[in-house]
């Protein structure tokens, strides 16, 4: 078991270093012997959990995807804003997140298939519309998956113009400001009435999260 | 004035080569060594047009912002929808176009400032809203420079997820989705009932533009 919890901090520690690296330099400058220096382990260990910097970059990209469980919400439209609030919340505090979305927007990045996250993303947004759209939250002209694509897409740009302009000091009321463009064309007008796009929520979800207790594994 | 036909012949010779490097290596990667053997041109010619890669970059990016002029339209937000589906017409046919984007949404190029090109387009687009406003097009609530910086961020994002999903295959759907997603929390219903987001505007404007007659500089 020892043995076990230190592979696998072992990992953690290759994939910091390859997320520091890689958003450092780039998927393509960045090489594996930058990333050994700043993991401080051998080629050895790192070449036995990575096989190659594309699969560095891979769980650097499922790093990311690693989200936080959103609380239950009665609404799923109020669920599918906090995703996107979260989400704003962890890139501005969170190194990993940070270079996952920019290998993700890395349109240089040649020979890494930068479309995993693009669509696990709607995926995700897609099945709670989906369930939005059985309680009656939608407008009736509204295709989840078509409106799954319209959110992931735009907030990836949304994210990268608060980079470009701002280092993502203002990335949280950039996220709030698209929230309210795009809802008004998704939710009825009662639901759309009572969700919280505000500013503040990124963080009180992210507390919120940190406070629950997770489901234990089964006992043994 | 032959000899001056020859130097703009030259800076745009070298213009396209960098873009196509730029595309091909990212910023980062690529060299200016590069850069002159695709452009066929002596060193000192690069030199005379271009001090550094940096100002080469910036070429670019000031290439991507030559923009074709929207035709007049009465309605503003037209002219606005318009602007955004010709810009992704000319993404998905233009190679210099292409370059700029990919460089404004290169988040590795350490060193050069990328907000430029997100910052003129603001500027571009709030001037249009600003104009909807005085002519009562817009929703009392819409402030011209947030909406600007959402159409920009979120077209942004829309292109970088076509191009990592289809390589700019389905931009024409998606800058559509977004137009449709967009404008009716931006237009009056009376307006947006009018408005024109289609697939096939995008190549329509663009013959339209081809051939409206310049207007001549002054005679000698």
């Amino acid at each position: 078991m020892v043995k076990q919890d230190r592979a696998i901090r072992t990992r953690n520690n290759i994939l910091q270093a390859a997320a520091k690296i890689f958003e450092e330099r780039g998927y393509q400058a960045a090489t594996i012997s930058e990333i050994l220096s700043a993991a401080g382990v051998t080629k050895g260990a790192l070449y036995f959990h990575f096989g190659s910097k594309e699969q560095l970059a891979l769980g650097v990209l499922h790093g990311q995807d690693q989200r936080f469980v959103i609380p239950h919400r009665v609404c799923k439209l109020q669920e599918l804003a906090d995703e996107v609030i979260l989400h704003a919340y962890r890139l501005q505090t969170d190194p990993m997140v940070r270079a996952g979305v920019r290998l993700t927007m890395d349109q240089q990045a040649e020979g890494l298939d930068r479309s995993g996250p693009f669509l696990r993303w709607s995926e995700v947004c897609r099945e709670r519309l989906e369930k939005a759209q059985a309680q009656g939250e939608l407008l009736p002209h509204v295709i989840p998956a078509v409106t799954a694509d319209v959110l992931v897409g735009t907030f990836a740009g949304i994210q990268s113009m608060s980079q470009a302009v701002s280092d993502y000091q203002d990335l949280r009321t950039r996220a709030s400001d698209l929230l309210r463009h795009l809802f008004p064309s998704i939710a009825v007008p009662s639901v759309l009435a009572n969700l919280d796009f505000t500013e503040a929520r990124g963080e009180s979800v992210y507390q919120e999260i940190l406070h629950t207790p997770h489901p234990q594994p089964d006992a043994p």
